[in-house]
């Protein structure tokens, strides 16, 4: 069982003897805030400054409430206690780690979610998220700064017979700097997730807005969409392939960008991302259409063998990273052997994060500036 | 209990002993479909060709789980059934209205949403919706035309000492006319909605598309954001004021649209447009400011005196609408009154619907055609 952060108060008094779950309980702070995940007025889900989550859901008569939340979350879900009103209340276990976590409430033995929480699409379906502030928020955070905006874009997709929706973050001043041409990002989400995840979630806006006006990177464009085309039924990974996917991003949706905003339409000044899943699609797309992208990001998502890029693909960068929590090693050592082999590699691990999307909004800090050099 | 279509082949089975939710039920036909609100590859809610909706969820060990579905709904409630597998389902005891519904399960006495549905902001909640295909649905279809885009744009306002958030309708070719200057449509939710319903519920984008591409309007811009601004606590209608939305709308929104896209930036190509409490402040905020827009539109949200108006405010269109189920008779009369007193005058009645979204829906394709002539 993890603690992060002990409050002065209670340090005295936080021996060996103390490292059951009970005492741990004992010891949290009772200064539980409404998470900011929290649909408007909601004043639960609730985050104190440790990191323990407190849930609280109405529903007189159920049988039992268990809030189950992923990885990076309370192991084993949390167990809600009936109260006298009606309500049903319960803080996790030990506190959880820093950034954005999926969950879900399982009532009575179906799948729900918190009517307190804001719903965020993950797992294939809209879960409940919340929001453990990080030391390192402010990256992230909405500030006074000049904003961009991200678009809602509907592209016709001939292989998919369908319009298909991306999303488009352009940088503060695209509508007013009508000569400028930009690079462009294209980002993909992981398994689960759609096209909504970088900017709901992921802020990536707000990333770059915060990037921008610190004069740490020159402005590009963004453009998010699904990436499991040919994924009819959700939870079917098995099914899945990237061809289909290919066909969309490549054919379709990036001659499409090129055309409608104002794009630098080369080669050198596009780069493919993706978190987990859409880390294995930027390496398969990446490789079999050498021809398209300079830089090559996966976040999460494994690493490249230089013989695979060997004599076919000559990326400006290929940036590799994860959580400390999961395959820092080799992440690291990826990155040395790809070094080693000639390529300009870059490894990033976000401290004390698993599989999730606070490893990749950091990742996104991190690997933005090195873009389009 | 309303039955608007009869299929053929019961037809001749129908005589007035039937009339009872009984028997409406035998005659239920067996064609029901996935509803287009349900998130991916959900199967339930189902609706069918009759307009009935088909619920089923899965929680073994609850003790009971009712549909509330809002107006033009099923009245009072579908209550699910046990079935043995622990699955819970329901079909509503008559056919609803066509078009959008609000609605959440009552789930052992506590508020959730339906897992199959996705979610859509409305009574100060993100609520489920489900969908009764109309027989004009054609208007906010997805075709293969040329699409605008919706864009979030933050934008600075010294008066709630925030970023506030907007999303802007561009009309295709937006980004490529880039001489071109375009006229704008303010257009507002309702009470317990945000500035997400207008594209998320009511299709404007879809709408605009279509109208577009049938030449039947000239392209403009449609700003929609939050208009309860003050209403810190959802719910509290009693305490909430037009005026510091109004400071938002003219003061610090309006200015920055106007630097930040191209539009005609004057009064005579501005229009302002709300829905129900949407309908409320466009009418107060078009009469308290007069200088600002030349097309008002209330859909659902009233009607102008022509005493109000003289010699302060002259409009250049004033647009009066709702359903035939809520007062079109106050409509119709309001429309002659103004038009008697010298105004254009146009009042609007949707066929066989309530105080809901296919109204609103209908109501901008009819009044789009008006604006800015």
């Amino acid at each position: 069982m993890k603690i992060k952060m002990l409050a002065v108060a209670f340090a005295t008094v936080l021996t060996s003897s103390f490292c059951s779950a009970q005492a741990n309980q004992s010891a949290v702070i009772e200064d539980f805030k409404p998470s900011t995940c929290n649909q408007p007025g909601q004043m639960y889900p609730q985050v104190n400054s440790q990191g323990y989550a407190r849930f609280r859901v109405i529903a007189p008569n159920a049988q039992s409430i268990v809030v189950s939340l992923g990885l990076g979350g309370a192991k084993g879900g949390t167990p809600l206690a009936k109260a006298e009103d009606g309500s049903w209340m319960g803080t996790t276990a030990g506190p959880m780690d820093e950034g954005f976590h999926y969950y879900h409430l399982t009532i009575d033995g179906g799948v729900f979610n918190d009517p307190g929480a804001m719903n965020y699409y993950g797992s294939t379906r809209w879960e409940s998220g919340i929001e453990i502030p990080a030391h390192d928020k402010d990256f992230y955070a909405l500030k006074d700064v000049p904003h961009g905006n991200v678009q809602q874009i509907l592209f016709p997709s001939k292989s998919t017979n369908t319009s298909r929706r991306a999303f488009v973050y352009t940088p503060a001043g695209y509508d007013k700097n009508t000569k400028t041409k930009y690079p462009v990002l294209y980002l993909q989400h992981g398994w689960g997730e759609d096209e909504t995840a970088w900017s709901n979630q992921g802020h990536a806006n707000l990333i770059m807005d915060n990037l921008i006006a610190e004069g740490k990177i020159k402005p590009f464009i963004i453009v998010m969409t699904y990436g499991m085309t040919n994924d009819a039924k959700p939870g079917t990974i098995g099914s899945f392939s990237y061809v289909p996917f290919q066909t969309v991003l490549v054919d379709e949706l990036i001659p499409y960008v090129d055309a409608n905003f104002r794009t630098i339409a080369n080669k050198e000044n596009r780069a493919m991302a993706g978190l987990s899943m859409g880390g294995m699609e930027t390496h398969a797309i990446t490789l079999a259409r050498p021809d398209v992208f300079s830089y090559y990001a996966l976040l999460s998502g494994g690493t490249y063998n230089p013989a695979e890029l060997k004599g076919k693909a000559n990326p400006k960068l290929i940036f590799i990273s994860c959580g400390s929590r999961e395959n820092p090693d080799m992440v690291k050592k990826a990155a040395v052997t790809l070094k080693e082999a000639g390529y300009n590699a870059v490894s990033f691990v976000s401290e004390n994060t698993a599989h999730e999307f606070l490893t990749w909004r950091r990742s996104l800090k991190e690997v933005a500036p090195l873009l389009f050099k």
